[in-house]
């Protein structure tokens, strides 16, 4: 598969020393100004670059490059790691001779240790000479920890009187958990957008997309979402209030929907997709609240695992959700079977009772029949592989 | 081991034919009446026999006994489950010669099947004739469902000058979480102690014990804890006021604390304790919410399983909680050895670390230096037995 990226946009990534053998050191390169929104973990304890980077992002400067580097996370590292973040965005803007205003810098890896700098400073200098509009596979590599396979969406439209093409890149496996799952996301397109748009965009797409997934319930800190827009595709620039947003808006949260699901997907040790529909609430947040006591439920996941149709657990998990409602008007369809239905439940045949949670994608759907709000949400099963990745993470 | 009840009280376990081999009926009997407290599930979705409970606690009637099935929750059976919660209360109150206000119910197991009322009524029948003071082990079985062992504790004291006797018998080990963690727990103690203290002890002593443990998250639909007096043991009343009820109080939560441990080393598929400890913060309430973060993150309880002192998911957890504290002030020690002091990380010796998160309780200890209140709290390693015991249980 040849992926190319929007217009002005390049991309590559490389091996530089972190990881034993792996791409570990990637950069994401316009050569045209970007606009630029972000939005970064709401974990107290912030890695090194989310610091400077929420910094950097208010003061509302062109963005040209991200640089991320995997496999450490420079998160509880002091005054050392935030130096040692600046001196990747200073080597990276020298390298690519834009300014160091223009640089956004992120980690993923593990917490509590000091990046070995050596090894980033030499490959940001080789890196930044390779990069190409047909890199971006690479560049998705480079970011991942214990991802299974790089995470790339695309989607070409018209807006503005222009084709418009976006190009997404996320990595993340484990700690996936909102506000935002925790993860890094790199979204490039050539539209002209403002920046009161583009903030607007990213926030209502990351409600539907990155916020309502879970694999384990561990918020990271690191979690980083950046959004670069070059205005290359030369469109009538797009308004938060004019006609073009709309399908912006759509084609932006398909971006981050189909990464998201990815991210579920590839949850570590997981082998199905939870697709979760909570219906009939009073209010939309009502409803994801319900849908994401399900997504985390442990019990549930297992259930999935095993290919039983434990509905009491989906029952235990909205009730102790917080969410008001009444038992007796509760439904439960998993994969199409009718479980409960008004509170009671009904005894599906046994031929179609074989059916549920067998599938590489499950779905649990709920009716609380209180209002007309609904909500999706996405999580993965959970399997011994799962303990077996996080048991001997460090050592 | 012999453990005999507080004067008064007699109880046992039978097999009935709800499971296929163990015990899955127990009765808990005194031959005075009883005052009784009581804390029920905060689950939306309540079994059966804890609506009925609800309804009959407030009305504070004397207790004479609890009748108990395992292997089946009674829950999400609408109509029928009350009924049969009520059958059980009627056949018990026939067999045993007391009213039936007098008797409590409770269900454990399977969510959303109706109980096999046949062998549960023949059951009652032939175990109410074989109470006595020593079948408590066989009571504590009867209520075991993915229990590896039964959960009993005891306490001796002088109160109001006369000995007081205290037994506690408890089943758990998976969907354990507050508020109050998802069990059964019966208390019966001796002591001549009036309503209002009865229930400001439980109460409590519920806070730094059941609902202080977490083991998966998930809260149950049929959480119940009973506490019964039967003033058998002919003290001084104990009053809220006086001086008898701090010792009261004291070995109340001993007991109860004890349970609670119990039913964590039980977790389902767990090796481990996790002993945690989260001082220097403003309020109690802070304390303890950080503690139950850290009990609660499936990464830190993969890390004990591993043995992998991964403090790193410690600061991430902490900060995820939504406890406000400054990172760079924060000190992580996992079983003596500090790893983070006022947020700068120390490199333990290489002997030292071999030492971290092997033995069979471990300890976690976080000081955020705000203030002088603390908190604990109690979690368990996850290995790849909770995914297997979790994964076909209803199948």
């Amino acid at each position: 598969m040849l992926i190319s990226l929007p217009k002005g946009f390049s991309a590559n990534g490389i091996h530089c020393g972190l990881k034993r053998k792996r791409r570990d050191l990637s950069i994401f390169y316009s050569g045209k100004p970007c606009k630029c929104s972000a939005i970064f973990t709401k974990n107290l304890v912030k890695a090194a670059p989310v610091i400077l980077c929420r910094k950097r992002i208010r003061k509302n400067k062109p963005v040209r490059a991200v640089i991320v580097n995997s496999a450490n996370a420079n998160c509880m590292t002091g005054e050392r790691g935030l130096k040692d973040a600046s001196k990747m965005i200073k080597s990276t803007a020298e390298a690519l001779g834009v300014p160091e205003s223009s640089v956004m810098v992120s980690s993923t890896g593990v917490i509590g240790k000091y990046l070995r700098m050596g090894p980033v400073i030499k490959g940001i200098k080789k890196l930044s000479k390779t990069l190409s509009t047909d890199g971006v596979i690479n560049a998705a590599e480079g970011i991942m920890t214990t991802d299974r396979f790089h995470k790339i969406a695309c989607r070409s439209f018209k807006a503005g009187g222009k084709k418009i093409k976006m190009v997404g890149v996320a990595k993340g496996a484990g700690m996936i958990h909102p506000d935002m799952a925790t993860m890094l996301c790199y979204i490039m397109t050539d539209a002209d957008i403002d920046k009161k748009a583009l903030d607007k965009a990213l926030a209502a797409a990351n409600g539907t997309s990155f916020s309502s997934i879970t694999v384990d319930g561990d918020m990271s800190t690191n979690d980083s979402v950046f959004l670069l827009a070059n205005g290359a595709a030369a469109n009538r620039t797009i308004t938060a209030s004019g006609r073009d947003f709309k399908v912006f808006l759509e084609k932006l949260g398909e971006v981050m929907l189909d990464l998201a699901k990815m991210i579920v997907k590839d949850g570590e040790g997981a082998s199905k997709l939870i697709d979760i529909h909570v219906k009939g609430c009073k209010t939309v947040k009502d409803a994801k609240k319900a849908a994401m006591a399900i997504a985390g439920s442990l019990l549930t996941k297992c259930a999935v695992h095993g290919g039983d149709p434990n509905w009491g657990r989906v029952a235990s998990s909205v009730g102790a959700s917080g969410v008001d409602f009444d038992p007796a008007k509760m439904d439960i369809i998993l994969d199409d079977v009718v479980f409960l239905e008004k509170g009671k439940f009904l005894s599906p045949d046994e031929r179609k009772l074989k059916t549920v949670f067998k599938g590489k994608t499950v779905n649990i759907e709920v009716n609380l029949h209180r209002g007309k709000a609904s909500a999706k949400a996405y999580s993965c099963d959970i399997s011994k592989k799962y303990i077996t990745i996080n048991s001997y993470y460090t050592t």
